[in-house]
């Protein structure tokens, strides 16, 4: 069940068979449907999320209660409030299913004891940060360098299938304009093709 | 020389003597001038820079030609372009020092062979990865749910000091509005106070 967090840990650290049944023993596996949360605001992140297959969505209610999507993750990405699951402290997210999604998780509790049990995992998370905070970077570069319709090309080419399969008005959220904004992109974008 | 380093470390790790006398061995100290660069677009980023004192930036210039800044670090914060610095390919971006500024430094080589001899650094590097992923998360969800004004608020409130050290025009950059823009903010909130 587990597998494809192992290879992917594989990737960058070695893990014999005796580690890899601890990692197994300290994650748990769930399956969520469609607008299924592992997480409201108001409560606390309870786990730290690999994304086996499908897609979840972090966002934010606005002051104007819109929702704001900061995050989006597809399978081979982690998905958590770290702040939150760190600290133990309510969050200001929402994590949600986008899709049928299914995930491996891990308590704040087990994560602490697996990185005593096995401290080379520091390694494969402190990667796993890093590769997170300059995908950020990119993403606030993107907003603060250009326009609305430059970062529609740019994600769009990035990663075509993933625009495809996401609802068109999580895109434009994520993108930080309006679906009717995306709208006039596409229709402009098709005339072009 | 690097005891704030060592230090800073000692918060979230135990080193011994020994241990302590190796990390310092994988440093260099440099002293920057106001306005000195550690890393050039263009360039590989060949270090992470701890900020022993004063304030680096980092910043990309955007097709128009503008300096777009996307971080600053003060003392306690690591600096770097680490993609550039992991994968030791060419940088996008310029890191310069905002005011005279003394960095403890690690070249790439130096770093990985670090992480051997102490692999619970990789801890350490974890954590602060995390706090800096945190940081960039909050940073775009100011962007994508506030005004340039409530932007402004907020960083101010969150780092009055900070806000009165660093030249005008780079504040109001890093916070994605003319300078012109975060005078009538100044203007407003003197006549409010």
């Amino acid at each position: 069940m587990f597998k494809y967090l192992l290879d992917h840990m594989l990737r960058y650290i070695d893990l014999d068979e005796e580690e890899k049944a601890i990692v197994t023993n300290h994650f748990k596996y769930k399956k969520l449907s469609k607008k299924d949360y592992v997480l409201k605001s108001g409560d606390v992140c309870q786990g730290n999320y690999f994304i086996l297959t499908g897609c979840l969505r972090l966002y934010v209610i606005t002051n104007s209660g819109a929702e704001q999507i900061l995050h989006f993750g597809i399978s081979g990405w982690w998905m958590s409030d770290l702040d939150s699951f760190d600290k133990q402290l309510p969050s200001d997210y929402y994590i949600q299913a986008v899709e049928c999604t299914e995930v491996a998780f891990i308590s704040k509790a087990n994560y602490e004891a697996l990185m005593i049990k096995i401290p080379k995992l520091n390694k494969y998370f402190r990667i796993m940060m890093q590769i997170a905070y300059t995908a950020k970077l990119k993403k606030l570069e993107l907003f603060l360098c250009h326009t609305a319709e430059e970062r529609y090309h740019s994600f769009n080419k990035a990663f075509p299938d993933f625009v495809q399969r996401i609802p068109q008005y999580m895109l434009a959220s994520f993108l930080g304009f309006t679906p009717g904004f995306l709208s006039l992109l596409r229709a402009k974008r098709s005339k072009v093709d």
